[in-house]
């Protein structure tokens, strides 16, 4: 079943997918780094060194970050597994890597416009909504494919 | 080691997978469905053409729809890895199908009962067990055939 | 594509990858038991049955059992699919399998000193950081094997 993936798919469903996961694993460094900045902790633990320090569970630019991330959770992990199953549907191999690329690229640009320097609307919408399209497409063809 | 996959199964696999990528993909839009219908948003760039609105971040039907996302990807995600696992360790396949089919199901219903249509309790109990257990059988009979 | 996988090491791969899909389930068991202990319940239908009690959502028992969970979502699923893609990279058995080893290992070790007993700093950050580089190592290795 999976001998029907085209080599060239597969290795640009691997290499953007390895890249989204190293834009994934960058929003922990984002999130301490504004942590650190604004001293907004959440675990006691954490400030145990910091006598003077008070938890702070509603910092601003922490919460944006996290807001980030969770998006990506949302967004980006469902694409890992729909962007697989994309694959056996024989798609056009042009048509695929370039949505692999576009998927990344637009989730790159939105961790950008969201949580390191806020850009005004409609930049966030539009980066969100090339990959969540993108979803909506392979998930429906794997759907019609297998039936 | 992929050659031991009934076509079969695999097939039921990706397609009820595929269900569910699209299934959680729909909550992103029930989310902004619910931040418009109460006016509740948690970025300043998003009203910045609405000067009369003030961010809210405690909504509690915007909360609800995240909620049911987020158990979403505490619960779907996994079920996406080891529901293919489970696949390796040559089940029985009408049993195999059976459980991928409960498993959508069940968290198309977890979803209608908590985020779409408020049902009495033990409705989301249930709708949420059922995908659970599964998930932890499968999860327990991988790691045996693999111990 | 898939034929360049070693045996032994795909073989650690679904091991130790269900071990953690057993460990993430888990979570929902910890918060469940926080959540009745703390009687701290955030929505309504769940306390319908019992009037005298109000819903309580910054419960810090039952927050901090969710913090750990979110954060077992955004380490163990990317592993998840960076572990996969760095098997294909054709890796040294021994440290490929040492790796998903070491991040399951360290995984549970991050539950247990976060959400089961908390114990002083640096122990959470040790247990993070050791999937965390490991990750950020086999994304690298699988984004430069597939250039």
């Amino acid at each position: 079943m999976f001998a029907t993936i085209n080599e060239d798919v597969f290795r640009s469903y691997v290499f953007w997918s390895s890249i989204l996961v190293l834009k994934m694993l960058v929003m922990s460094v984002l999130t301490g780094m504004q942590r650190f900045r604004k001293k907004a902790f959440v675990n006691p633990e954490d400030i145990a060194t910091m006598p003077k320090l008070k938890l702070k569970t509603d910092d601003p630019d922490v919460e944006r970050v996290r807001r980030a991330h969770l998006n990506d959770l949302e967004n980006i992990l469902p694409f890992f597994v729909i962007g697989f199953f994309y694959m056996l549907t024989n798609p056009d191999a042009f048509i695929a890597s370039t949505i692999f690329r576009a998927v990344a690229v637009a989730r790159i640009a939105h961790t950008l416009v969201y949580a390191v320097v806020v850009i005004p609307q409609p930049a966030r919408a539009i980066a969100w909504m090339v990959p969540y399209v993108a979803s909506i497409y392979m998930a429906t063809k794997t759907i019609l494919h297998f039936w």
